[in-house]
């Protein structure tokens, strides 16, 4: 679903049609809004994709409430094509550039709440976690968890006060969480199929 | 399949183009029934997919009826979208209300249907599901079946007399059919792969 | 892949926009031609693809021509939606009736003939497919992707005689190939994972 | 994702509107260019799909900058289906022609960069690949990304020279890269599922 999600962002980019006189290359420079979207949208969903799939490999067991909770979560990924439209309209408006970023930044704020949601829900007292898990390990995840989360609703806030540090922080937040987490190992591992795979 | 249905609900929400004087706050609100839509249908396929996910699982054998009878089943399914962004469209219009109701809630009452169909043609005299499941099970299972049909059968009905009423009764049975099943399983169960991932 | 260009077929239907003092509910009906194009189609897919998915399964070695033959496969295969959408627009219309249903048609005929060149490379001689595959059953197997590809193309020839008469022959093929193949097992047999899921 | 980015090219294609005493047949071929991309950007995407799988499989363990700089490769993938609308849409177009092909073989050049820069980052001093692969079939398959990088580059120069000789490499580059690789086995081999699979 996450390589739907993300595959269907390019067909929001519509080709440019060039009026007489006009520069095809121009047009194109002038979609750079499009790009920038698509690619921020692609790095965000592409991360919270490979931390999704890192995530359930420690939750060992499944209820109706974590299944639910999910199609939550799951609901707020798939929307993510809308908002990034909207940004590719309106980024470069200064009547509606503060909305535009707001939504986009809120939609991101919102499905990192369900994410912590359906980890707390299955990390707190090991519910749905394998026991053999380490508590320290455990701990430093839903510590990050708590954190992206407070600062995916920053990026939100940061959108009425300057659109442009709202999407900074967005990236960056990107960057951050496709680097190393706390699981314990250090340096290569062993692949997992389907987690870097296309 | 369900995946693909599920993740192209989005893209039926079109960007708004906002006209002078105009805020997009407003515009994004007034697409609220986009999103409401977005929402029931992404619930009612994430509920059609893990119970049909669920019910693949005892059936243990395979013929050509089956196969068929899955076809026809997941045309229905593949079909969803579009009775969404009809209901989207029209559900604001006193005139045209009812029409798009009425034919999104028939088009889930023709799916579970032919999803009712499915299981009885594998489920009867044990015809594909394996013996070892237990007779009293399967005569839940069944009855759980024919009980949301009949719902959904009315739901459609009721799409005559009140639009409102027959969308509030399909989110309840999406929520109810989220609900843990009759396999005699009590609490959490070891995971499934592919049934809660994404 | 099947999956994707199956569930893609829905979004080439467009909601009606109804005008003043009409009935929503007589243009849904007036989109006959869509709905029409839509059940075609997914039921020919959905048999291509059950049917490639059991063909594969016999096929036990690969070589970069039967690679590049399947890629050209898979090329007609996703271009249905098209035809399908081309289909559905002029179906009603008599001047274009005859090119929307030769181009549809044609597009199966040549979609058959790659499904029998990929079966003729892998079975002659057994160069790809498993030495303990019984000969007769090889020799049957050829016929039927002889007989189907030879009917598919007398489709496409009869589309200039009656169109009707093309589409009825398309649709009469399709619930021919979800019948029993000539596989030698009689029955119900075990169920193989992605075969009939969703 | 290669699937759906695959499959997703043929939504690129809209169904033409026939005026009066026009022919649908020849509206039909007017579109030749979008068949064309349709069918160069098919082979170039299932192409790279069979080279990305071999590739992966030599590829034992993972670490976040392969992660990272496949994310990359795959948002080059999945970003294909907007310039080949675009070589559609202009490439008839003799003001635009220039613009349309170099934004088409600039984006496979860069695909082709990144492709090689995963590539030379997991194969170097063995950093990600298995010790068990013989050191002249890695030096033979570095040489060939270098080789096939170059080309495409040569490619994206091509366009500012002639189009048509732009592409034409580009179609040759694809099915060059779908002929047998330095991977020292001969003739046929065991298939491997979901390598020619749909």
């Amino acid at each position: 679903m996450f390589a739907i999600a993300i595959t269907l962002l390019i067909i929001e980019i519509g080709v440019p049609h060039v009026g007489e006189f006009e520069s095809l290359f121009e047009d194109l420079v002038h979609l750079w809004p499009s790009y920038l979207g698509y690619a921020i949208s692609f790095l965000v969903i592409g991360t919270v994709w490979a931390n999704h799939h890192n995530r359930f490999r420690l939750i060992s067991r499944s209820d109706h409430i974590l299944l639910f909770l999910n199609i939550l979560f799951l609901m707020c990924v798939a929307f993510i094509p809308f908002p990034t439209a909207l940004l590719a309209e309106y980024i470069r408006d200064d009547l509606h550039r503060t909305t535009a970023v707001a939504v986009y930044s809120g939609t991101l704020a919102v499905t990192a709440v369900f994410f912590t949601l359906l980890w707390l829900y299955a990390a707190v007292d090991y519910r749905l976690v394998d026991r053999s898990v380490d508590p320290s390990l455990l701990r430093a995840m839903t510590r990050r968890f708590i954190f992206g989360m407070l600062l995916y609703v920053i990026a939100f806030a940061l959108a009425f006060v300057s659109p442009a540090a709202s999407l900074a922080l967005i990236v960056i937040l990107a960057l951050i969480f496709v680097l190393p987490e706390p699981d314990g190992s250090r340096g290569p591992r062993r692949i997992r199929r389907r987690s870097v795979g296309g």
